[in-house]
């Protein structure tokens, strides 16, 4: 399968999700990266984001609660590309009304490949990489060929032919198959070889 | 719980999704009650709505196929009460890797209690109703309680004063609580006594 | 693949489900429709059947509470066209210890084709429909195809010939592929078009 | 919470499930143990059923195959004590399109506490159990708590004074808390001590 | 598939879990059969352990609260076959924060054929086997041809040739396909018949 | 709750999991970043194991395929301190017969804080950090609060007094709540901030 690329700017759109028992952890931890976050464009779903706008001081994108839709809001925009950047503190000791739309959100991160951060450790990890500072180019792999796949429909098969539809999300993916990645991530990234997304062809 | 009402004019804004063994069945369906159905907004996801807005001649609102994050939008619009209706052929005979999108799909539908159709039968029950015609109110339990719940943060629980935030998907749903419900759904559902959505106060 | 017929009669068998935090929508969802639901068949499960019992007036056939078997007694009337009709208020904010026997009730909706309102408004729709004033022909697949499919029993498939057995659910289905539908759902119905259940061949 | 027994008889109603790629598997298994099934009565879903008719030589009764509907029935006669021993070889290796069929009715024969063997060994250490062979006092726990806990209906809680209802599956579980348990399981149980179901109260 | 046969030992390696509903029911059947249990290598989980090793009087080996990591370590051990025998009383009444973690030990369990007793009366069947007594040769399928099925790597397929990795879960199993199976359970299984597991050639 | 503090060490133990379809992508970006991965110790489960261990050129502890329990050998080793790391590519795009060990999993790396990377973009940012060159020190709940809670034993609660038991996954967790973190992640985490795992306590 070949790979599109897709560009994430210097400026990310980080969201911020935790559940009730992890909304504490998560207020730590962006308290104590809050100017890292700061030039970054934040969104958070329900009472989270009351609370970070309050003890970050500057302005959030409030979405839904999570059992009320939040997660879904999401989960839309990273189908969008309009959020790159997933930090996701759910709680793994608690049943959750809403546990179809918490695995439909990590589906959805890992389908388009953004980074997702489901504990403070990974976030740490993220959030310290020379890779926050610069560009990089995240790999998505071309679902084209999912997307045109024919469908029976009862005898005649259906299938478009020349299909171009459904793009939106890979617009900015026009690098093409065979051409050389060109992805810098800073110097320390690059000493230390990071630099793993050159293009792939099948 | 106190009930807020949510107008759903007479040009609904309707989804349809089908999974793929269950899109001729879908197509059969819109094709049908093509007439009816082309006076509202219609979406429709990935393929679905490739081979829809061919076969009904008419232009759809065209989002991701499901596993890439459409049946998130269609969530998503729920919330945001940009899709009103819901027409929801998924297959019970296949598994689906996205599974907790489908499950997620449904429970948005009833959380902000919309009418969904999981099959041909409902959908026939629903289409063929007079309230297709009028404006209908539904009810939507006001969320506000949840959303200002107390959270712990360790220590000093953390809770907003006065909130009045986060109420955009609610934001036609003005009348009180107390207030004479006033649905006029046409004459054959008032015979029936369809009425049911008098305003609830606990 | 083929559908098959099969008669929703005028007076039907609907069940009517609603977990705890539902079952006052339910009761007074069922309280305004009281004299459209008198003349059908009635069953509900545990508690519920208690309260719509004495809120209603009429005699109701009781089931088990969902989570000691009252879902899969639903479920498995649903397979044997016991009930054809169902009324299923599931709660969307609250885990459920059963929760594969709310998703397997609503699969067995599914794949025998009976219509569904997993909400209030889709309960609304519903009945105000002319379709439940008469007959309904609702389309069931044809699943003869899956019962003689091919078991790989070590060696030796296993398959029948000439397999008659295990029609017991569709007795009532005896039209044939190619006969045309006649289905006649009161004048509204077909004014609006929504005869949609021809028959399907393949 | 106080144990009702229900009295498994010496011919017990044993169903047989198996998923497709565990048919060879169960069909082996039953015909080794031809002689001790055959007094029992049998029952078993769809396809599995035909083969083992043909297979065992006397009578089974069938039920529809598990993607239609066969789990519940099965569950549906767990609660209804029509089914009192249960041989599920369900497949770990393969998605299944009722999955959550499978879960339900694993939780059934947990919730009646009916001897369910997941696979060959525990059924091999199942039937060649003594207990087979005579009575046996299943516990089942007493459920009229949950039957009767109140129910919030808007401000009104609903509990029902004197409730009698909904023993039917329980009809034959008139043992009183505090009197004797007399398990007699055959001499080979008596000697390893395995009546271990004395009354509990709490 | 061959199937290949692991010796179950008169020890038996037996592991002993309880949700907290259920830990009463566990540990009274556990004293019912404490001699029985008393020469096998007993593993339980969490408090389960704790308690069971007060009331028993002989060491258990006791690892992690489920929640925490306790199922995936027994499912860890019956994957290296430190585990052969598995008591697990789960609570069906009761949404779990690691039901992943619950339906996960069920599938090992299932996919290494070791008993399993979900419930009281399955463990009281199993218990009161001659089965317990002798050594029992279980029968596991001969998982080489999964593990050295083609996997696509982008154009050039990757196979082992000559594949003798990954074996050491079935170590003690070197019976080879035809031999013949000499499974001696004790005279009353031999009597019934339980010795069903022949050795299977597909 | 308190949190206790885990040492990450500087040459950790990373566990490398991929899905088949992910395994090209696994593989890839491990021979990208072969020098980083080489110091640490690796393991990986099935078939991934044997290709990595041909393309790296180093030795990796293998472990069982996913599906015949390798997912729950690494759960049970992070319970037990023995993996730190966890790279997991699962397909977000295909249905998995032991989806509940993938979710188990998951749960499994959020229960005791280990960085985990579920897709390339997450595992190039995680790498890239400068936190991969020293010691890390891991916030983990104290879960000892859990595993004294009071257990219902029919009457009589369950409650050990002075428990010291089950602490052998948290074995190197000696700081004391109020200890002053002394965590140093290496120049550029520092400058960045990144040090959030100061000692928390509720």
């Amino acid at each position: 399968m070949i790979n599109r690329k897709i560009v994430m700017e210097h400026d990310k759109k980080i969201a911020l999700v935790a559940h009730d028992n992890k909304k504490r952890d998560l207020v730590e931890w962006a308290k104590f990266n809050r100017d890292l976050l700061a030039h970054h464009d934040v969104y958070a779903t329900g009472t989270t984001g009351e609370i970070l706008e309050n003890e970050l001081g500057f302005a959030i994108t409030k979405l839904q609660s999570g059992p009320l839709g939040g997660d879904q809001q999401v989960g839309a925009k990273i189908a969008d590309n309009e959020i790159d950047f997933l930090i996701f503190f759910w709680d793994p000791l608690e049943p959750m009304p809403h546990d179809p739309d918490v695995k439909a959100l990590l589906r959805m991160a890992v389908v388009w490949n953004i980074p997702i951060a489901c504990n403070r450790a990974s976030a740490d990890f993220m959030i310290s990489s020379p890779l926050m500072d610069g560009e990089y180019d995240r790999l998505v792999p071309d679902y084209d060929g999912y997307r045109t796949r024919k469908i029976e429909m009862g005898g005649e098969a259906y299938q478009e032919a020349g299909k171009e539809a459904e793009q939106e999300a890979s617009e900015e993916a026009d690098q093409e198959a065979g051409e050389e990645a060109n992805q810098e991530a800073g110097e320390e990234a690059d000493q230390k070889g990071t630099d793993s997304d050159e293009d792939s062809v099948e």
